[in-house]
């Protein structure tokens, strides 16, 4: 059998020391699962650096590749170009709770916001997770939020965890994957990770570097449920940039084998950590940007960053059983049963 | 004194019989009001139509014209071009607790939502009411947005009141407004109304019809806050042509002497009550649309309607004591004293 | 060998009768090549109906996938949603000439253009060829342009003609490729069809359908360059529907190989058929407009349609020669020499 | 009468030296006249800097306030946020030609050019002087735009001249205006200047700060033609924050008494001449940015200096007869005749 943690680490760059968005130094990431009483969600945060957001934003750029999705956060992100809290990823109606969670902790962190000083932007991604989730319960409390990003660190579970714990991928069981890539450039190494939130594609679409990979069991639906793409990296780019960046994500996404579905909100955010802003500082800002035609490495380095990410998801997600009784196949299983004596696999 | 009544009436197209958005037939709106323990704030819904919006979206487009905003449900609107809940407004703070509200409420009347049928998008817009409220407290629950819902009827209040019960003005107290305007075309006439939750405008910047108006107890300070305006229309246009419509609304803030300052997310959302769309009917939707060159009456009707309802906002409003003893004062007085005399006012 | 043409054919989705773009009743299209002298450029030109354009325009949407390019007209195709003029592909510097030409078209069929009619959009898009054609003269001239549109017909060549004359697609020749699939709905068996000028694409990046395919001889460089995409259909579409099957292009491209480079101008444009606008009609249109969930079928048929027109244009395209020796290899000897006993290629 | 020259310089700012856009270092600003045969048309071109654009580019952003224009160049200035060539302003069909000469010129200056290095990205901006000049000619040529360039210096006239020729503003002689305004900040005192290619406005609609001025002889029509908007600023702007900039402009179209009328063109395009790029130089720049809520004064500033630069335009214009006859009469004497006892239109 084709060891698949290559595949994970295949293509034309490096991988990171952990494969994973946490090689990008200062981001961590934390869940919080909810289980039982018909629940299969949670909640996953994701810290761009150690300090306090809403006094050091970081720039930030974001793609809708697909608005049929419910995220909050976006509009004021477009606009300043910054993030100003945790990011949390949950289910399509713990956005709410998620935002409630963070506003309460920025004011906790500081008592000025929105007596004086400027309110905050709670920055809360989603999928729906209702295929086997009871996404009706609306389970999702702010304590769940604050304990995932309390739970934040630069080790992380991969797989139906967190927000992931009910994402459907490709009719198989998704949720959280993560990557990273080095890009070698002149003036330094610099780190691109990707973390997502995985609830999408068709059953029977899937494409690993080339090979359409299909289980009897898994789920034939139409190319619906979302995906939350996140790109991190330390390389000092300004907000249209990391724009631009996020917008390759799509070519990812097709190279998986997706169509962007109607009924999907995909939606990619890119963030970078280097060029952090002081809140209220001085009135000119000293800072290193990328050079334009530079980004060409980090476009190639993202999709692939993504794609891996993507199959990160499926490789580390067991099965899951859902309330009703709707059961999503683990990747695993099936891709270890049907290509363990095809070699070319490796070779696309 | 000139009559400011005149004023609200004031253009180039006849008021409708209410001068407000519930001229659009089948348009209700309705408050909830939270005061006392340093609240003054509340919830304002407004229903496109009498029936289930998710069974029954309406087409819709927006315009973010400045995004330093919290609202949400916004990617979806540009994605799918339609509305499929009430439209909520709140303070800053109150958004999660009216999205939680209206899934709610959505799954109430729809019970296979999340469960084979497409998940809700929750549409909810606000300003902050900082000034006045102790927004800290998070003080809107879910239980306000449904009151604000169970209480919308053709008939509603301005002026300080519901989502507006402690907005702030080009330093006067500020909130709900609304007109309306016919639109007389060959094929008949039709409504145009407006509704915006005013928020903005640097004190002494005010011109109301070209005159600067300015109060000594206005509270100076920079054009921040934000406006978030709503359209609505019987005349069949299409998502694209509804969000042209939406962004002429720039220019109503410009011609009362607002310049978008940063610090303000400017939101405006039109939404036309004739092509409603039927969920999971027909494969093809037989509509009409208006033809484009007509879209100019419109436009300029368009502009006219939201200047008066942001001076009915300002003319209905009773000055406000904030939670720290700030105060608001109203506009009516000002308006009276400093202009009794003046009829050049209305001249302009 | 496997057939190529089964992979002309292969997905989910029938191919049209013709396997272009011509398979959409009324659309034609013609090529003028501009060869020798150091030149080795053209234009083409999509017509998609034979009446005229100007006084009966089709809904179109576009979507820039990648903005490093020249292409003229989008501003307003963005804001009126539909296309007045025939489209004109050719060399970045070619723009000026076609757009002019064009313009000229118009005035002599609609002589109040300009003249109390409103003026013309002329929408022209670009690719640049200076690999081996001479940009530096800026050799199309508007003669060029009104012969290929004088030559449009429901027949039309392949490869490196007309404006894909010069064009590099994964370090091969490129160039014009085509392909169509039938959608068959409910109310109707509908037609979507694809035609791209492909001078995108990083040598060594190409995956046909999973597999990597290079050649010694590709020109390797990054993926520079540009592709303009081009979708039509019969279905009733209204402008944000045809926006959003536009930005789905991005991917095909991302299943080719490719990560949209930073150097590369990426536009997609979809138009539709059915519903055209006649200027300065009655001022309600009754047209039909698909159910947005209809939709899906369209996005997943359009990723298949253009990854196959792009596929068509390596395929159909011959070796050229540049102004300076630069010799652009072509992909189909490559493919059959390298290939032509793996029939894992098919199996994808 | 009161001096219309104050009102070209009221407002919150202090107007600059010359109150127009060449206040701002740097910046020079050449017209070309097309006079005679039926032409009252021309080209003006606006110089960030006295250096080649293409190896030095400067920071930009753009807003598309109404698409219905034919402006050409701006696809890319979104994408990468720079302007590479002068800026060309001209009639709506003369933009092929502006093209053919800004790519000429930075071919002759850059003999790289599509030769290995990037090919260019011309920049060209119209309206529609159809009401006098005799459009169809397609008069204005290559030469034109090169002596447009030519004459560029640091004093230029405003008015009918130009690309402002035959322009027209609230049924008045439109064209070319300009003004500029001190923005006095802790770590400097930077200058913001507009330019403006002033074709729009329904006549009868015009509020000189806040005074509705109409003549009898005004060409009564709806709010067509469109509006070019230029602003310029030594201040250290990213790209973001000169799109957020440009957008402001549309309140001073409002305050003017425009709604954005449909058939206008309306494009607002802002460039910094600090932190120039250049072009293949090292891997990270260093630059400098403004700290985001320091915009507040340039917002406000921006807006003013817009209204100021399209009185300029107003003020400036002579009379002009069209080649039908068709006349446009001046503002000045408008102005002079019907307001020279009223000294409420200063007290606005």
């Amino acid at each position: 059998m084709t060891e698949f943690k290559t595949l994970l680490e295949a293509g034309d760059f490096r991988a990171g020391p952990g494969n994973d968005i946490c090689d990008v130094t200062g981001v961590r990431v934390g869940h919080q699962n909810l289980r039982g009483d018909g629940r299969c969600t949670g909640v996953t945060a994701i810290l761009p650096h150690g300090d306090d957001l809403y006094r050091n934003p970081v720039p930030a750029g974001c793609a809708v590749l697909n608005g049929f999705g419910k995220s909050s956060g976006l509009v004021q992100v477009e606009e300043l170009g910054e993030i100003e809290t945790p990011i949390l990823l949950t289910n399509t109606f713990g956005v709410g709770s998620c935002a409630n969670a963070l506003i309460r902790q920025a004011i906790g962190q500081n008592p000025g916001i929105g007596r004086g000083q400027a309110t905050v932007n709670p920055l809360v991604l989603e999928c729906n997770d209702g295929k086997v989730n009871d996404i009706q319960q609306l389970a999702v409390s702010e304590a769940d939020a604050e304990s995932a990003i309390s739970a934040a660190g630069d080790a992380f579970q991969q797989g139906a965890v967190g927000a992931g714990s009910g994402m459907k991928t490709f009719g198989f069981a998704g949720g959280i994957g993560s990557a990273s890539r080095h890009v070698p450039l002149d003036t330094g190494d610099y780190m691109l990770g990707a973390l997502v939130l995985s609830n999408f594609g068709e059953a029977g679409s899937l494409r690993v570097l080339g090979n359409r990979i299909t289980a009897p069991e898994a789920i034939a639906e139409p190319d619906t449920g979302s995906i939350i793409i996140l790109l991190a990296t330390d390389a000092p780019m300004e907000a249209r940039q990391l724009t631009r960046l996020a917008r390759r994500s799509a070519a990812a996404l097709g190279r998986l084998g997706s169509y962007l579905g109607h009924q999907s909100g995909d939606i990619a955010l890119a963030f970078s950590t280097a060029n952090r802003i002081e809140r209220g500082s001085q009135e000119l800002h000293p800072i290193q940007r990328l050079c334009e035609s530079r980004m060409n490495s980090f476009f190639k380095a993202g999709v692939e960053t993504v794609e891996a990410a993507i199959l990160g998801a499926l490789w580390h997600s067991t099965p899951q059983q859902g309330y009703d009784g709707t059961r999503l196949p683990g990747f695993r299983e099936t891709y270890q049963r049907h290509f363990q004596d095809k070699q070319s696999v490796i070779s696309a």
